[in-house]
């Protein structure tokens, strides 16, 4: 009876979710483990305001403060990171604090393919007709199988105990004849150059050629998966979703500092995992049973989230001179860290370059292909914490900014994920001097993105709404109000939101879209100049990730976020990171490729280079304060 | 209340241990499960007659049949493994069909040292004062690790997750000056002679510089198991157990019997790895905590026994063309296979060269060191299969014969185990005409060992009583007598036993051991002659394994098991294969060595040999046919 008692009901809304929790445990834990994302930008330190739930029935241990009012108190609403179960109670999650997972459907759909000049995975299927044991021949099994695969170029192979155990009734009940899979250890530069590698499975000889490895993106913010059938090189469509450790932070700083707390790092290894396996789950619906014939994973993230899946503390990447544990990974069994997959598969996790330059850019770089070429190119992926690679074949530098969160609608009044109810697109008609908004779903506006706010903030900028600075002219539009944070605009009213509030943009919300685009743009400089060239050498612009894909990039150069080059040099990559993962899985020398360029990789660490502050404080303008950089530049 | 109703309550006397067990489950397996020895020669088939035990109260569900008489029905004795538990009931064992361990505890002590010329384990362990990051240097933990173990030589470097996510915070907490155990691949001759490895353990760097490697003998009988001292080189004292597989036959062939039983393969595994358990507790007596600081094991068995612990079925092993699963084996992870040892250790078994001279052949020969001297040396270890190895530094033959199970005291009426109560001595005094018995324990006989029956037949035959062909001349002792299988010699009457009955030595009794020593001696002849030369070529003869412990050399001659050579000839080497063990566990070359010899040794099947059926035929005599071999020879 007393067990009983501890636990108490929490129904969630508007899905009836029902979930038991310990009291004292938090609403957005509880939340959690029922399943249902919460947005909690800060990681559930009560100072982000985003996980706003409303209480229908019932009471919650919560009082209201700094990011609570009182007159939002009174009305019902909490905080679900700091309201504590207490009762049995009915909670509301408005659709504003929810993750919703529904867009990456639709992106994945858009997913482009991947292809490598020849299928060379290293996993490989060799075919066996052995001749059975006799009086005269009784070798072992064992013996037997590496003597004829040593026929085939593969030697010295280990093998796990769980093959030997299946082993000898295989070899007998085929008849001797048998598909053999092996993962070749390819050899590195530092080795003999001979290669060496794993039996992974002995199976019987059959009719269907087909195995898999499997390409896994590990993004802050979401998960992409899919399947490569390595005997045909055909890459399956990806599936995505949600990284359900944005219930814990939404973006690494986070994340890390939940990972410090107890149970933490233990948590978010679990949800990312967990995010993972509900992937697979929907890959068993393209390929029914692909577990047993998926012999690798390649798998990229940057250096926290690789730290993160691994199960390894990733407090050092925060902490001053910003040490990561590991940066080349040693190959994982992937069911030992908790992913759905059969003990026979490795996972491969691409190396990275430093605490913030993480693998996900080594695979991007990968499948952009740029290393080998020899046009000056800048590799982007712009997001909270923005990665720039700039190089050819000859050399690699890189850098990581801290652009903070306005990208992905963080520090943003109404900033928001691009999700339905974002307004993404944005037009000012100077003559009626009003607007029409763009919203992603074609739904009631409840925030905006971060590719809206640069679309918002440009075409603000060219009607003259909007100046240098950053600042309101409060004459140009009836639309610009006095707020509680200085001017604003209103771009859409109360009665026409989602959110029964008025969306504004704020002269902050612009101020924090300047930093951020600032940082990057201070950050190619920095790196252009660092080997003695200009900007207007860069003969190509890669951009990847997924905020690249809804950047209009004439926008993006008239607030000063990319250089002011002809629009045919830049190329959009979509998710290079998930590319690169199956480029690794359908070649093995392109897999020591992605070594060697973790290899090349000069990295810089902003901060610490001369010249980056300065550069930062003049790109704080729009687009920036030396306009020669934004005439056409290399044109 | 229906699932209570199922088990029933055993009590074993006299130990009084009793054991839950379910309806229909043979007497034998409650037992064992109770962690009772029986006897059980013949795996529980119910054709050896060797687990009588006596019904003392309740009642089991048996009937009288060929190995149960009506008149021992009648007075409450039963077969355990026919007999199926009804209702409860108390079971006495009596000491016949007891397995004793306490005879290994004495064996243990009598144990020698082992050294080898230089103290180089394949697990080394190197102190490491690393620089602790700074800005200009923020090379990832692993890496920093890895560049100053590549200085020390150590690169290639492979590494455990478990490792990992320790590794941060231990090299925090100890200002970077940690101690790394790696664990070597050494090179194989085939490979391009680098030596590549594994990261085992970082620990904080301290002043016990102490770690161990484990040695396990695994034999059919017994295992033996000590720990090395690695950073000593010392070996400590070794103890022992009975083989808990024993409940489930004597031999390697009723082990691979009851192996192919629906739970058999896994049962078996099960028994091995907790004898093997058991002995470890032992061991953290003699150095509590080892196992944190124990890096690899090193175990040495007979193909069968190595199929066993691995858990790989050994059917094959006794199928034509007697072809094993596995000759040579990849490392294992131990605690993968049950064993009570960290996740660090790796288990490192030994190769075998065919299905019936196994793994702890190649690690005696090891031991013995005649692999590299030049004097032709005969190896043997006696026992239920006899295996034979000839050569010297230039070449190696080896063989197996299956001399049935007579010097472990099968197929003998009242043979047993050299445990207490066995006859194992005997002096003939021809003018009294009677005989002084040694008995091991010196307690009442129950039964004559393996040892014990070599003594008193060389006796007997020197006493005129045995004559050369195992016959008795019923004149020549008032003791012989015509038994129920013709005559026999009454070694102790029933008064003086401690079973109650006359303990006598029959004629089959003989010929099974005439056929056993003819066995082996064949076997001797076959491969000296297969290399063209003559038994007294043979300039050292070594005997390896428990059974030579006791062996009285004269007497082995007397009756044709050993050849007629100078005693000085003979060495006894104890525990060859725990030696070997610890040999290769003080040093890596010498594990390399074990692979080599392996690899040197030209096995003869002696069924399919020409002339060995002869030669078997004539040694069917004591000593043999041809008298000539049993002259002094090699003198």
């Amino acid at each position: 009876m007393e067990a009983e008692k501890e636990f108490i009901e929490l129904t969630f809304l508007p899905d009836r979710v029902t979930v038991k929790a310990p009291a004292g445990e938090t609403v957005l834990d509880a939340a959690n483990r029922g399943g249902l994302h919460i947005n909690a930008s800060c990681g559930g330190e009560g100072v982000c305001g985003r996980c706003m739930v409303e209480l229908r029935e019932g009471t919650v241990d919560a009082s209201p403060g700094l990011y609570l009012s009182e007159e939002d108190f009174a009305r019902n609403l909490r905080l679900a990171c700091r309201a504590k179960v207490k009762a049995p109670a009915e909670i509301f999650i408005p659709l504003e604090s929810r993750g919703d997972a529904s867009f990456f459907k639709k992106a994945a759909q858009a997913d482009e393919q991947v292809s490598v000049e020849s299928l060379e995975p290293n996993v490989t299927q060799a075919c066996l007709i052995l001749r059975p044991p006799d009086p005269a021949d009784n070798t072992s099994d064992l013996d037997r199988v590496a003597a004829a695969l040593s026929e085939q170029g593969l030697r010295d192979l280990d093998v796990d105990l769980a093959t030997l155990r299946s082993m000898p009734d295989t070899l007998r009940s085929s008849g001797f004849k048998v598909k053999v899979t092996v993962e070749r250890e390819l050899p590195l530069e530092e080795r003999g150059g001979r290669p060496s590698g794993r039996i992974v499975s002995v199976s019987p000889k059959d009719d269907d050629d087909s195995y898999y490895a499997l390409a896994v993106d590990i993004g802050t913010t979401s998960v992409w998966a899919r399947l490569i059938n390595l005997a045909t090189g055909e890459a399956l469509p990806s599936v995505a979703d949600l990284n359900g450790q944005i219930s814990y932070g939404e973006d690494v700083i986070s994340r890390i500092v939940y990972s410090s707390r107890p149970e933490g790092l233990k948590r978010l290894q679990r949800q990312v995992v967990d995010t993972v396996n509900k992937l697979l789950e929907r890959l068993e619906g393209q390929v029914p049973g692909f577990r047993r014939r998926t012999y690798v994973a390649f798998a990229a993230g940057n250096t926290t989230m690789s730290h993160l899946l691994a199960g390894v503390d990733p407090r050092n990447i925060r902490l001053a001179p910003y040490v990561p544990p590991v940066a080349s990974w040693p190959s994982l069994r992937a069911s030992y860290i908790g992913l759905e997959l059969e003990p026979h598969t490795t996972l491969k996790l691409f190396p990275s370059v430093s605490s913030y330059v993480g693998g996900d850019i080594i695979s991007g770089v990968l499948a952009s292909g740029f290393y080998e070429r020899e046009e000056l190119t800048l590799y982007i992926d712009v997001g909270t914490n923005g990665e720039i690679v700039i190089g050819n074949r000859d050399w690699l530098t890189c850098a990581a900014c801290s652009a903070g969160p306005a990208f992905e609608g963080g520090g943003v009044r109404f900033g928001m994920r691009a999700a339905p109810g974002a307004i993404e697109n944005f037009l000012y008609d100077p003559g009626l001097k009003r607007h029409y908004l763009g919203v992603i779903g074609n739904s009631p506006p409840s925030g905006i993105c971060g590719s809206g706010l640069i679309n918002v903030v440009a075409e603000l900028f060219r009607a003259g709404i909007v100046n240098k600075q950053g600042r309101y002219d409060p004459d140009a539009s009836p639309l610009v109000r006095e707020g509680e944070d200085g001017l604003e605009y209103l771009l859409s009213p109360a009665a026409e939101s989602a959110g029964g509030k008025d969306v504004v943009l704020t002269e902050i919300d612009i101020e924090n879209l300047i930093r951020a685009k600032g940082a990057m743009f201070s950050g190619y400089q920095t790196l252009v100049e660092a080997v003695g060239l200009e900007m207007g050498a860069l003969e190509r612009v890669i951009i990847a990730g997924g905020f690249g894909k809804s950047l209009n990039l004439e926008n993006a150069i008239t607030i000063g976020l990319l250089p002011s080059l002809p629009l045919e040099r830049f190329l959009y990559i979509g998710n290079g990171s998930l590319s690169g993962c199956t480029i690794a899985a359908m070649s093995g020398p392109m897999w020591l490729v992605a070594n060697d360029i973790k290899r090349k990789m000069t990295n810089f660490e902003l901060s610490e280079t001369p010249g980056y502050m300065d550069k930062y404080v003049a790109s704080q303008f729009i687009p920036h304060t030396d306009a020669a950089l934004f005439a056409p530049l290399g044109g």
